[in-house]
């Protein structure tokens, strides 16, 4: 890596939302980067604006081996692990990331090809019902958490020089896309997004399939207590079968509470007289801490908008880092490297 | 009615988001308005705005009288009641309206009082999380649903000239407002915002819950899936107890459609594979018909918003006229008064 480099190159491989997104904010800062996407109207779209993209998977690789690129993979679930064959037949010098929204799997995967030693897990929470290169836009990620997993650093005591270059070029890459890195066991990741990011999506398509089960006027009569809480059925069901098939164990505990809380609704509802006073006061709280949390956002009479999230600033392999580590997941803080 | 006038003079009974707003629309067409609301810091803060209004419910319901306003009820269910039985009392020659959530149950205690042909029940599909006279605002109705009952023109064959002009005249105060009058019966209302309106406040509570179980990392990860599908939970609870307990036989039946369907899911996803397809799917297609519903909002090349839903016009009284509320019933469409 040259010293004039702004960052390490990066090699994105799959260019939709997310990879599009990241290849379009490292460009804008100044930095290296390039990727592969399989169809081939996404790549010449990408090229008609100047982006440095390509469909042929094991050129873009042979390219980041010579780079010594951080490669990032933002391919769909299911193609993970081909692209990790890929990258261990091409590429077997490079660190690497991913993106995809389930951590676990993605990293028994990474172990059946013994690749853990070049491989950080990382999951952006960010997103939209859109899908595809042509949604892709800067500032997709602009202050959004960004989970980055650190198991292997818990794992061996000494993770090794190259297995810290890549935790520290992940971390800056994730700060390159104006994202805030929040530290997490891939466990703990899985059952935090099976909370908020896989339930509200399979409430959202029963409220969608509930609400069209009333027909035209039942239509007609939805605002936007409906709309919102349907927003995300819109989702691509492929998309939604990724994820949540991916994560079922942790979904399914989550899907758990949500159903005994509901059923306790009903039964209260149905009694006489009707009380949902319970749900209906808990509910609130829940939401009012929430907003508490990130009131920052929203009362800062500064333009600039801060974070509402603690920053813990580390140097990665330094002593003690792995327990910084902890302690910013433990408050869902973020982290800054030096 | 003095023929200057643009309108029948309006007196609203609560001066909170909805009433307020309603205040502050008519007031802006040019129409004659006054109106009550029970806080005296609302009435100090709506007066320094230049608006008549008194916290004083008899002297207010007397000048209804005198002027045979158009009375408007937008207290909360729980003070429903009382209004009516001082309306009954003090304003027994006017037409009134409601704007309550729940129909079936103020029809009930309009019934309980004998004031039914003098009452026509409406419902703003319209607000917000926020409340009381100091969030409303004009332009709060533009082009909402705002449902309209017409029971009593179906269980009486001749409803009398008086209930005809008191379903005409809040038919034109929808329109005033800007909203668009939806003729609905009172039960099918009631199961339609079960669907749309209800059912989404129970399962966003659930969701801020379930969210908040999660702790600080959880609420650190959540993005806008989980914050759009919780923001209903910012509803104060005294409201959704309101709305919900009120509508509790209608809630029930939508909630045990839910349950099953999310049960369903969890038991697909506890499988081996987990499979959630049947529901990602069936969500998609629910939601995807939705945004095609109120396609034209959104694709019109027009600065001028149209509406989705198709327009029956009729004249109130005239032969046919409960037939054509019927068809426009069942196609979720708008009537306009000739």
């Amino acid at each position: 890596m040259s010293s004039k480099e702004v960052f390490r190159p990066t090699c994105i491989i799959g260019l939709g939302l997310i990879g599009g997104s990241l290849l379009r904010d490292v460009a804008a800062r100044g930095a290296t980067v390039y990727g592969f996407n399989r169809s081939t109207s996404g790549v010449r779209a990408a090229i008609k604006e100047g982006f440095d993209v390509s469909d042929d998977l094991v050129a873009t690789l042979q390219r980041a081996a010579a780079d010594e690129a951080l490669i990032v993979i933002a391919v769909p679930m299911h193609a993970v692990g081909d692209i990790l064959d890929a990258i261990k037949e091409h590429a077997p010098n490079c660190g690497f990331t991913d993106v995809v929204s389930v951590k676990a799997e993605v990293l028994r995967l990474v172990k059946d090809r013994g690749l853990e030693a070049h491989y950080v897990g990382s999951h952006p929470m960010a997103g939209t019902a859109d899908s595809g290169w042509n949604h892709s836009h800067t500032g997709l990620f602009k202050q959004a958490a960004w989970a980055i997993a650190f198991d292997y650093a818990v794992e061996n005591e000494d993770p090794g020089k190259f297995w810290i270059e890549v935790f520290t070029d992940v971390t800056k890459l994730i700060q390159l896309a104006g994202a805030e890195a929040i530290p997490v066991e891939v466990a703990n990741h899985d059952a935090a997004v099976a909370r908020v990011s896989h339930l509200p999506h399979v409430l959202a398509e029963a409220l969608a399939v509930v609400g069209d089960n009333g027909g035209i006027l039942a239509q007609s009569l939805a605002a936007s207590s409906f709309k919102d809480g349907t927003r995300v059925a819109g989702t691509s069901p492929a998309l939604v079968r990724q994820m949540c098939e991916t994560n079922s164990a942790a979904l399914v505990d989550v899907l758990d509470e949500a159903l005994i809380l509901l059923a306790d609704a009903r039964d209260n509802l149905a009694a006489d007289p009707a009380d949902i006073s319970y749900l209906a006061d808990a509910g609130y709280r829940a939401r009012t801490r929430l907003n508490a949390r990130s009131g920052a956002h929203k009362n800062s009479v500064s333009p600039v908008k801060i974070s509402s999230r603690p920053v813990l600033r580390l140097k990665p392999g330094a002593y003690g880092w792995v327990s910084t580590l902890k302690q910013a997941e433990s408050l869902g803080g973020r982290i800054e490297v030096y």
